[in-house]
């Protein structure tokens, strides 16, 4: 993409009323802007990144046998009033009144409403186990939004379900999703505590939480250093993770015992970046949903819930993946591979070598941001590291006279100058 | 992906309160299901048809030089002062107060928020020309909802917000944009007129509508035979189509003295799917948006607005392309391209020939949609046909015994009998 098509305003200043460094680098990098208190636009970056990281967690969905769907933003309350959260629910509801005076929400998460579609039409053990989830923006109505997309209003959520006809299956469903949820922060370049958690008001007693974790993290969480040693490849890690002391600060403040010694007790900082939930058939008792079982006794179907934030996770990303200059993307969500820089454009042997190399690496199937600005090298070069693109390739006047053109490395800072064969060849290795 | 781990309740009986031929199918074929009035989910299959639409949507943006961003779906009212459109809106605007006794809305277009987004970071005729575009839920309050999708208050839409410094340029914008309607339509396997719209509430003295031709249409639309006979590959294309009559039946009666001999006017049924406006400076003189021009003197930039219906994009294909036995899809939207039907699931024979096929389609690439459910075979070919996949692959248990299967292509209802891989092959073709 030309960065002359579409739409990156860099900020050369820290803005000031952004507390927490991925606000600010977000802000900075030119990913998103804020239309009113909590409520953000995704500018062409931050779009890119966030489509990104949905197409991970979508891949770990599907391997765990989830099927995909998509549920309406706004909802009937009277769906609410079934399972008796419409008045629960508090403040953070936004509710609204449609043109018949008719009494909606903006939903803020989806076990009723999944829980009407399914069982109107599942009447029979036949049809079950089955997961089913969808990517959609929610609506919490914080009552003091903050820290960018972190704490927003309005924000992208993937959140599954599982119906299942008895606890050993519930608990198999559970499981597959913590095991998704591993590989997908795994996927991120991320590093994710999963951390017992008490249910909250969707009910349960079968609870994780999962950080990631950050220096900058909202929350300390305390847990056996044994836990560092569990592989996700290992067949059991799910059992072994569950088996592994992690609590949240004020969890473990509750616990009089630990069992942990205090040597192999770590206490490090995370972002909470996903729940998940087994609460058996507290949705579907309360909504009148059972199916014929096996030996043909009616049975109501056992569920769980597993939410990620898709955008928090952005912004997860961001606090524990930058530097001093800027973002340092990790590849698998970096919005493109590369930035190529002319530095002198305008100029006819700089530009020419731009649009062959630029037309070589969008061949090669090189994602490439061309900054093809009528600007000065030293704003492009700042400009480039805030955004935070895994490569750069750069074309100036010196460099072209002797065909080559310098490649660098945004994570290590290594550079090396190369023609622009080898430097296709460095970006696509 | 297996029948049994998706969801796809297909329903044998035509729903009584569904009027119009695609709300039916989209309801057997257990697409949507109506979850509030004129607010729908997508289920699994519906769903992958309005990912792989927005996709041919996308790319047709993309190639027509417009970079995507994100918009939210909820906007401060505040906004929609500025530019007047506010209090003009009138009830299909769901008006929303928040905690804080905030006057919000969900956004019906977003003209104000493009623009206040824009604005605030570009000063110079450097900046421009530049279409900015979003694919995003909107909603619209319809007093009367009806014909499922089609009409409904919860929708996606894609819609695009050019800015350029003069009025030549805003022409090539919507030009440029016209043309990727051309295409878009053209890739989706539909037929589309363009027609002179009058340009309604968003002002603006350039705009057309599109209306995809089928015979269950809502409105009539009169046009000259000669418009069917300009390929939109010509380079000349839009500027041949802008010049030959086109009208919807309400402005065409308001033409006293129409240009088209009475045997070369058609009359024909068309969905409107697009709606596409050059309105200059309706918004930038309103919301105070100038930039710096060529001549250092500031001018207010000049605007479009693109708009494509992606969900009513998937009725109006329904409503041209079914037949009495369901929906026959296009094949770049088809949920799947190919369904395999075990005919008698849990027969080691029929089972194992399933699997091995699945794996190989899988393999080549083809999405499959495997009914693997325990369901008698005359049942699975009616869920299959009112899906309407491109082809089906069936396996019974005659076949196995000589090692072949049946292969059927939906569109034309011809079958053959194969080898498991010549079956693979003409799926593939």
């Amino acid at each position: 993409m030309r960065m002359s098509r579409t739409y990156v305003p860099v900020l050369r200043e820290t803005p000031s009323d952004a507390e927490i460094v991925s606000h600010q680098l977000m802000l900075r990098a030119g990913l998103i802007r804020q239309t009113a208190a909590g409520i953000y636009a995704w500018l062409p970056l931050g779009l890119r990144v966030l489509q990104k990281i949905g197409d991970v967690v979508r891949a770990e969905q599907e391997r765990a046998g989830a099927a995909e769907m998509l549920m309406p933003t706004i909802q009937a309350a009277d769906l609410w009033r079934e399972s008796g959260r419409y008045d629960a629910y508090g403040p953070e509801m936004l509710r609204i009144k449609d043109r018949h005076d008719r009494d909606m929400l903006y939903g803020p998460t989806n076990e009723e409403m999944i829980t009407q579609l399914f069982m109107s039409e599942t009447k029979s053990y036949r049809d079950l186990p089955k997961t089913l989830y969808h990517i959609q923006w929610k609506f919490r109505d914080e009552r003091r939004p903050r820290f960018g997309i972190m704490r927003g209003r309005e924000f992208l959520m993937k959140d599954a379900y599982s119906f299942d006809l008895d606890e050993d299956g519930m608990r198999a469903s559970y499981q597959a999703q913590f095991r998704a949820y591993l590989r997908t922060f795994a996927a991120l370049g991320l590093k994710a505590v999963p951390v017992r958690a008490p249910s909250g008001p969707i009910g349960g007693d079968m609870s994780h939480e999962f950080h990631v974790l950050a220096d900058t993290g909202e929350s300390a969480i305390f847990y056996d250093a044994e836990l560092e040693n569990i592989s996700i490849e290992d067949p059991d890690a799910v059992e072994k993770l569950s088996a592994t002391y992690a609590m949240e600060e004020e969890e473990h403040a509750k616990v009089t015992d630990c069992p942990v010694p205090a040597e192999r007790l770590l206490k490090r900082r995370g972002i909470e970046v996903g729940h998940i939930f087994a609460f058996g058939t507290k949705y579907t008792e309360a909504m009148g949903f059972s199916v014929q079982g096996r030996d043909g006794a009616t049975v109501h179907p056992l569920m769980g819930s597993y939410g990620v934030g898709v955008s928090r996770l952005m912004g997860a990303i961001v606090e524990a993946c930058h530097d001093d200059d800027g973002i340092v993307w990790p590849e698998q969500v970096a919005p493109y591979r590369a930035g190529l820089i002319n530095l002198r454009q305008g100029d006819e042997a700089c530009d020419a070598m731009c649009e062959t190399l630029y037309g070589q690496m969008r061949d090669a199937g090189v994602e490439t941001l061309y900054d093809d600005r009528d600007e000065r090298g030293g704003s492009k070069f700042a400009c480039m590291d805030v955004i935070g693109l895994p490569w750069q390739v750069i074309v100036g006047p010196r460099g072209v006279k002797t065909g080559v053109v310098e490649v660098k490395n945004r994570r290590t800072g290594e550079k090396a100058e190369l023609s622009p064969e080898d430097a296709l060849a460095k970006v696509l290795a």
